[in-house]
C-alpha cells in the first residue's frame, strides 16, 4: 500500500462517517447541487515539476492537471480557487510568472479566477486549485461504471507521454526528441474541451488517464463488472517514443502503458456512435484512437494483447516520480 | 508592501481580467450563483502551526480559521475539500491524526468531507481547505460597506487571544498562563455558528478579525465611507492577557489590538437591535461587547479612544508570525 493509498484509506473512511455512508470519496470528482461538480489537484515543487521549472508553465500545469480530469467526466470547467503556498527563499517576482501561465490557460479554458490563499512556506512551493465545474443541461457526470459488453474502448491523444516526460524531466542531458516529452512535462496536452459534448452523447462510462492507461482501464473494468481487451497496436504513442523505445528492451513499451500522467481521456461507447465518434475527430482535430472492446463475458478484468498474445505486465504501476 | 500584498495584486488584476472586471478578489468569499459561498484557507508547517504541534489540532485549526470566515459573512458552512501536500520525512500515521482533528470539528460545524487531493512535498506539510458555504432562504453574503452613521461596533469572543497565542507559542518555556493562550493558537476558539441567523437579522456590515481589530475595522470603516470610534476600555481581552500586560509597556495593550488571527467576528448594527443582541448573547451564552460605534460624519478612519485620550497606535500591524 503506498502513502497516497494509506491518506486516502483514511480520508475516505473519515468522509463516510461525516456523510452517515453516502460519501465514499472514490469517485473522480464530487458532485454538488445544482450541476455543480468540483475537483480539486495540487502540484508540489521537486515532486510534480523541477524547482527549475519556469513558473508560467507551472501555472498552465495546475490549470491542465485539474481542467483534464473534468473534461473526462463530461463537465465544463468554470471558477477556480487557488491556494498558492509560497516559498519565503523564493523571488517574489516569479509569482507573476505562476499567475500569468494560470491565467493564459484559464482564458483558453474559459474559467475564472474567484478565490484563494496565499500564505508562506518555509521551504516549498505548493500550488492548489479547486475547481468547480458545470454540468450542462440534461449532462450527467459520466460514471466509471457504465461499460457494457460489446462497447468500444477510445482514448483522446498519445499514450506514454506522461513517462517520456518524466524521463525528460529526469534526464535533461540526453538527446533525441526529448523537447516534446519535455513539453508534456512541464505543460501537459489535455483533450479539447468540446470532447465534453461527445462524451455526453456517447459514452457510457470514462476516467481519466492518470495512474497509467493500463491500471485506469482496469478501474473502469472492474467498476462495471466487465472484461476489457485492448489491442496493443491500437494504443497511439507520442512521436517521441520511437526513437526511445529502439534502445529500450520489451518492458519499454509496457512503461509507457503503464506510466501515469498522461491526463488523456480513456472512454467506452456503444459501436453503433463509431461514425459519429470518427466525424466528431476529423471535424475538431481531436485525435480519438479506437483501441480495444468490452468483451461479452469474462471476469471483471483487463487483457491487453500484442502480436497476436497476451501481454504479460512485468512493470509496476507508476508512482508519481520525484525529480529534484 | 508585504509579500502578501504584491502576490494578492497579483492575483486580483488577474482575477479581474478574467472575468472582464467583474471579479476583484477584495472580499472575504466568493459568491457563485445558487447561494453558493466559498472559501479557502491553508495553514503551513512552522509558519501557521508548529512542526511539532499535535496534528489533530492542525486539521481543528485547518477547519476553525476556515469556519470563522464563512460564519463571519452571515454563511453557513457545508462542504469541505482537503489539500494534504504531505512531506515525505514525516511519519504516516501522523496523517491520521490530522484527518481525525478535522473530522471532529467538521462534525461539530456540521460540514461534510467531499473530495480532495493528496500529494507528496519534500519538506513542508501544507493543508489547504476549500469550505463551501450556502446562504440561508433569504439570507445575504454580509457586506463590508454597509456601515451606517449611529450603527453601533461588535465583536464576538475576546481580542489579543491570537496575539498572545503566537507569543505562547514563541516562548514554550514561559509561566502564566500561556497553556490557555497555546490553546487558542492551536485551536482558535471562533463564535458559535448560531451567529449566521443573529447576523443576518441585524448587521449593516462585518468582517472577521483576521488582520488585527484596529486594522480589520479601518477595513470596515474604508469599505462604507466612515468614521468608528472603538472604546478601549470595551475591547475585551482574553484572561491571560492580564498577567502578560502587566510585564508589558504601553504598547502592550496595542499589540492585543492589532495583532491578526483571533478568528472573531467584529460587526455593525443599527442602535435600535441592541436588546435583541444582548438578549441572543444571553440566551446563547456567546459573548458579544458592544466596543464602539459609526460617528454621524467624518472622513472614513478608525479612532481608537483610552482613558479619555485618542491613542496613537506606535506599533505596526501583524504579520503572521515564523514560528520554527
Amino acid at each position: 500500500m503506498t502513502e497516497y493509498e494509506f491518506i486516502r484509506d483514511v480520508l475516505s473512511a473519515a468522509a463516510g462517517r461525516l456523510s452517515g455512508g453516502r460519501t465514499r470519496l472514490d469517485n473522480d470528482v464530487a458532485r454538488l447541487g445544482g450541476g455543480l461538480v468540483v475537483n480539486v489537484d495540487a502540484l508540489a515543487e521537486g515532486v510534480h515539476f523541477l524547482p527549475t521549472d519556469p513558473l508560467f508553465t507551472v501555472g498552465q500545469k495546475l490549470a491542465r492537471v485539474n481542467v483534464s480530469d473534468l473534461i473526462a467526466k463530461g463537465v465544463h470547467p468554470r471558477d477556480g480557487f487557488l491556494t498558492l503556498a509560497w516559498p519565503e527563499t523564493r523571488p517574489l517576482d516569479e509569482a507573476k510568472a505562476l499567475v500569468d501561465g494560470l491565467e493564459a490557460d484559464f482564458r483558453l479554458y474559459g474559467i475564472g479566477l474567484s478565490g484563494g490563499d496565499t500564505i508562506s512556506t518555509r521551504h516549498d512551493l505548493v500550488v492548489s486549485l479547486t475547481l468547480m465545474g458545470e454540468l450542462g443541461e440534461g449532462y450527467r457526470v459520466l460514471p466509471r461504471d457504465g461499460a457494457r459488453p460489446g462497447d468500444d474502448v477510445w482514448v483522446t491523444g498519445v499514450i506514454g507521454a506522461g513517462y517520456l516526460g518524466l524521463q525528460a524531466a529526469l534526464n535533461p542531458n540526453e538527446t533525441g526528441p526529448w523537447r516534446e516529452a519535455l513539453g508534456h512535462y512541464r505543460v501537459p496536452a489535455i483533450p479539447d474541451p468540446a470532447l465534453v459534448g461527445l462524451l455526453q452523447q456517447v459514452a457510457s462510462a470514462s476516467i481519466d488517464v492518470s495512474d497509467g492507461l493500463v491500471s485506469d482501464v482496469d478501474t473502469l473494468a472492474q467498476a462495471s463488472g466487465v472484461a476489457i481487451e485492448l489491442s496493443g497496436e491500437a494504443v497511439p504513442l507520442p512521436v517521441s517514443a520511437k526513437d526511445w523505445l529502439d534502445r529500450q528492451d520489451e518492458t519499454g513499451w509496457q512503461r509507457l502503458l503503464t506510466g501515469g500522467d498522461d491526463f488523456q481521456t480513456v472512454f467506452c461507447a456503444d459501436s453503433e456512435h463509431r461514425k459519429i465518434i470518427e466525424d466528431w475527430s476529423y471535424r475538431t482535430g481531436q485525435a480519438l484512437s479506437r483501441i480495444g472492446q468490452v468483451l461479452q463475458d469474462g471476469a471483471p478484468s483487463i487483457r491487453v494483447t500484442r502480436g497476436g498474445a497476451d501481454v504479460n505486465f512485468t512493470v509496476k504501476g507508476f508512482q508519481h516520480g520525484r525529480v529534484s
